[in-house]
């Protein structure tokens, strides 16, 4: 069955941590073991996993894409978000996390993003948990 | 069970729109709800998801890596596609969609693309479809 | 269930060939067919699947990455590795892969490796088999 978190987002690029929401799908699907995967269903956003404890991590790398994929260049696709389309294919839609216990099993210093590279608008997430053994 | 697609690049570097044919998959299999993994078993291409619906997307997208992954630069790997090994990874081989009433679901925008980088070649994707519940 | 590979790296920067491992688990876990996924809990690392023949494919990505995300550069991230956090969210740290006939199903020419980028140190890779059928 799939969950879907559904959130705004306030600026034109971000990284939003849903490690929270995410956790929660987890423990609602009852599932003890096995793989969480999320999608986003949008083509001007993706999906990570760093760091999401020290803030200074987030702003280096929305920089860092900036560098390498400039909002503003000679771009053909005429809406003029074209650098957020090739954004979210370098980060890329889809995540697969795991589950133990119940739960997110994530590494210490891990968290979950949403990256928005168009906003703001208003996103969702979608969220399937696959148990890896019959219960 | 694999299901297995097959099909001719025709240029260098192109973008390829599998969505038919990986619902089609879908819907041979008979799961009605949980994810499909899919898999490029190629060294110089790559899977993503994006938009499907402007054209020019696509051309900005793979002229973006040609900006940041020239073809001729100083290469070590001596046969020549090294930038194709390096655009593959930062792409990706495997993309993990979701599947709900026996069919990909996907945002309204969104297609999935093969992503050759070292064409024209012949080229296959492999396509397993997981359930998420005991049917 | 999870199976963990824990090995040590022994430079700032590199690529680690975990295939053999990841055959060796997949082996372990009984299950003919399915998928294999893979998850990284580092956040100064990564996972990508690429060519396993000519080391200078190797060579290439990792040159490419540190031109495209410079060690020392202008970056807010005070532990001075930041470059290795941007690395690992361009690469991702998760994978899925195919299983057949109880192995990893790979193309010819691929590999599964290990990509480090802010070493050496001691790292895990988790991995989880899922089967796709009631055996």
């Amino acid at each position: 069955m799939r969950v879907d978190i559904e959130f705004p987002t306030t600026k034109q690029t971000e990284l939003i941590d849903i490690t929270g929401p995410v956790q929660d799908a987890v423990l609602d699907s009852g599932v003890s073991s096995g793989i969480c995967a999320l999608f986003v269903p949008h083509t001007t956003a993706g999906l990570l996993v760093n760091e999401n404890w020290d803030l200074t991590v987030k702003q280096d790398l929305l920089d860092t894409l900036e560098r390498l994929v400039p909002w503003r260049a000679n771009y053909a696709h005429t809406e003029g978000n074209a650098a957020a389309h090739i954004k979210s294919c370098l980060v890329g839609t889809s995540a697969t996390l795991q589950v133990d216990e119940g739960h997110v099993d994530l590494g210490r210093w891990q968290g979950v993003f949403f990256a928005e590279f168009d906003g703001p608008r208003q996103r969702r997430v979608w969220i399937r948990v696959i148990p890896d053994q019959v219960t």
